[in-house]
């Protein structure tokens, strides 16, 4: 059943926070959305655009009356953005968060949550290479998933409130406990982008000494520029809280690229072989379960 | 000035062979076309698509009348192909060629090369995941690069044509060492390849072991995947002949993902901070210079 709330409070009205608020509104599962953010500018372009009803720097009267709150802040703020607004929350009042990296969060937050305020943590997983509310739209989660991870804190009613916001969003929920939840995305999403960020560097270093080289750049090294090219802040703030697991997925990938590379030396037709033959098995396995909008998640 | 030939020969009928003939008969730079392959199906569908006026599966007889013959086989059999035609050739012909890697097949072909007869170097810089005639199309190489690669005994004539069907094509053409091509190309397009096969193959295995991984896979993951399917026989003899160039390039890419990895265990932001910079700057670098549809190349 579609939930509805009096007021609903979007902490960092950016892309994402954007588009949950429209769909908020689209969907009328608010009846009032307050904005709060550091960015001045980005909130007035939220009224502007109609993707909030009005906006505030304060957080105790971005937070007080509200009946959901959506923290979607970059990754490394939410806690402290958390801890911060507790005080001046009513009781019954809902908080949910949009962030990459679940296991910190949920145990920290679940620790300082007082009695009758209930925490769901989220993490739609979607996004495109743009931020800021201008790049949000409604549609941005069509078709891609919405991983929940409920801890032993979490209560069912909220959570399943949340969960039918982020099917009214176009998402497909899952169910799924925090650390393995960021262990999986340090796997297909967060070591893609460090891999990304380090091969486009590699061949910009080059570029200062070959002048020329990047002149030459067709599709595969495009396709790493634009991963690489992903909010900066955002990425640093995900590579830190995620650390242990995305340093054991860059030893993992550096192992298998020098097997690979002990094939090309030896002239190993077969292993290689394999190999492109097992990756393209796997694109086939994951193309069924596209997701239109979820480019740089 | 377009050049006119009476019998053009393409020997590999594929995605680059099949989009050149196209290109040719569109353009009315051949009389004739003749399509010379292993693969009698897909001669057969060539001819079927009008891509190609006729086929053989005889060498001698696909090219004694020849004008001009493309080499558009794999890169591991152009050498030996073009060994075994020579005896053949009329005087006058033109053969060139579309191989990825450059320096060994314009060395070994000048060698070889009787008197009267020409070769010109190249490399169009385009491509998609797909391959086979059916694949070829009319603007495969519209906005892309043509590398040539003239050696000393490179005539300027036969070269001057080249590089105008290639216009025609809708490339802009690059005269180029074949060496430096060879360590350029490894740099923008072999090392991404490599890479994206290990980043695909190193998940995939953990996927073999921790079910559910490639379920939560979005953007990141799915254009290495893109990356990771293509042509697998193509990419292994890519990677042998360029073998020295692109384990270089391996190992330059291994020590600017080892200094990252060094950055996120000493949660060093400002050292990735930076990196994050150049990679945005080095994106916007090249994004004016799209190949629309060199997506593999």
């Amino acid at each position: 059943m579609k939930p509805h709330f009096k007021t609903i409070t979007i902490i960092g009205v950016g892309l994402i926070g954007g588009s949950f608020a429209r769909i908020c509104k689209n969907k009328k599962i608010a009846d009032r959305i307050i904005g709060f953010g550091r960015d001045e500018k980005n909130l007035k372009k939220a009224v502007e655009l109609k993707v909030i009803d009005s906006y505030t720097q304060n957080l105790k009267e971005a937070v007080r009356d509200s009946d959901f709150i959506l923290l979607a802040t970059p990754v490394s703020t939410i806690i402290e953005i958390a801890r911060e607004m507790m005080p001046y929350l009513k009781k019954g009042t809902i908080i949910t968060d949009a962030g990459s990296v679940k296991g910190e969060i949920v145990r920290e937050i679940d620790k300082i949550l007082p009695e009758g305020i209930f925490f769901v943590g989220a993490h739609p997983i979607a996004g495109t290479e743009k931020s800021g509310v201008e790049a949000s739209f409604l549609d941005l989660f069509v078709g891609s998933r919405c991983v929940i991870t409920p801890t032993e804190k979490t209560d069912s009613t909220p959570m399943e409130k949340v969960k039918e916001i982020w099917k009214e969003a176009g998402s497909e929920v899952i169910l799924m406990d925090a650390d393995k939840h960021d262990r999986y995305l340090a796997a297909v999403s967060h070591l893609p982008h460090a891999v990304a960020y380090a091969l486009v560097n590699a061949v910009g270093n080059l570029e200062e000494r070959e002048k020329g080289i990047l002149s030459l750049s067709a599709g595969g090294f495009r396709d790493f520029t634009r991963i690489a090219a992903s909010h900066p802040a955002m990425w640093g703030d995900i590579f830190f809280i995620n650390k242990r697991e995305i340093v054991e997925m860059i030893n993992i990938f550096k192992s298998t690229l020098d097997n690979n590379k002990e094939a090309i030396v030896n002239g190993d037709g077969a292993n290689l072989k394999r190999e492109f033959e097992k990756a393209r098995e796997i694109k086939f396995k994951i193309q069924n379960c596209f997701t239109p909008h979820g480019r740089m998640a």
